[in-house]
């Protein structure tokens, strides 16, 4: 797992948020993922699949801040993490991705990218079960907290 | 999404199910989701992408079941879902969908996969985004329940 990988997906999370929803998010440091384990209400994950590797990268969100992301696009907040937001997630789980792909592509780095899946559920975990390092990427906001994470075998 | 696509992952879980645990479950009628929702205590999910498709499986698992797949694969049951047991999940995912990838590849469509991400978090729920039709397949047991959902482009 290269570091060289991180910059292009924390980048792309940046350029989407304050894009589609003009929202600023904080990214704090990177850092290998050991017994550290994200915990979040609403996930997107994708997997990714090329010559030189294969991988899964996820985005999880805390409910609010899935909820502020939708009220600034939309100008209404949902109730709670219906379809809209899954719809929502998946999208932002798709750009994130196709984002880095693109810069990625670029330093002779290949992969394909699956369908991504959406996970809803309070205060859930997730586990990338990949032979590489997984990189934790934390993300902090005045509505609440998001992390990437990402492993390439 | 062809019907044929059905069968290999749901004799692939029975077949992992009975050599890694003796343990048999019973397929019920695989079934188009629609706005139905299964709802799980710990998921394996795997991005597929092949040159003439792509999309994403995931296999959800009630918590006690999958307590008793580790109690009788290794005969002792852990008090909950621990490392141990996303793993199991995590090489279950890989198992299946290995195996569904031969059967498939013998019809000559054919698909590489990414690495599984492992969920877990009480009574979650899973939607997969992609544009296909999303084909569930239950499965129920003694023990508890679990279930397959299939998407392709």
């Amino acid at each position: 797992m290269r570091a060289e990988f991180v910059n292009p997906f924390l980048a792309s999370l940046i350029n989407v948020l304050k894009t589609m929803a003009t929202m600023d998010i904080q990214p704090q440091k990177p850092r290998l993922k050991k017994d550290e384990i994200a915990r979040g209400d609403v996930s997107g994950l994708i997997g990714m699949v090329g010559k030189q590797t294969r991988g899964s990268m996820s985005i999880t969100f805390e409910e609010n801040l899935a909820l502020e992301i939708m009220n600034k696009m939309l100008g209404e907040r949902p109730n709670g993490l219906n379809e809209e937001v899954t719809d929502m997630v998946g999208e932002i789980t798709n750009m994130v991705t196709g984002g880095a792909k693109r810069i990625l592509a670029e330093g002779g780095f290949d992969f394909d990218m699956a369908t991504p899946v959406v996970v809803s559920g309070r205060g859930h975990t997730i586990r990338h079960k990949c032979e590489g390092s997984i990189i934790i990427m934390p993300f902090t906001s005045e509505w609440g907290n998001a992390f990437i994470e990402i492993c390439f075998e």
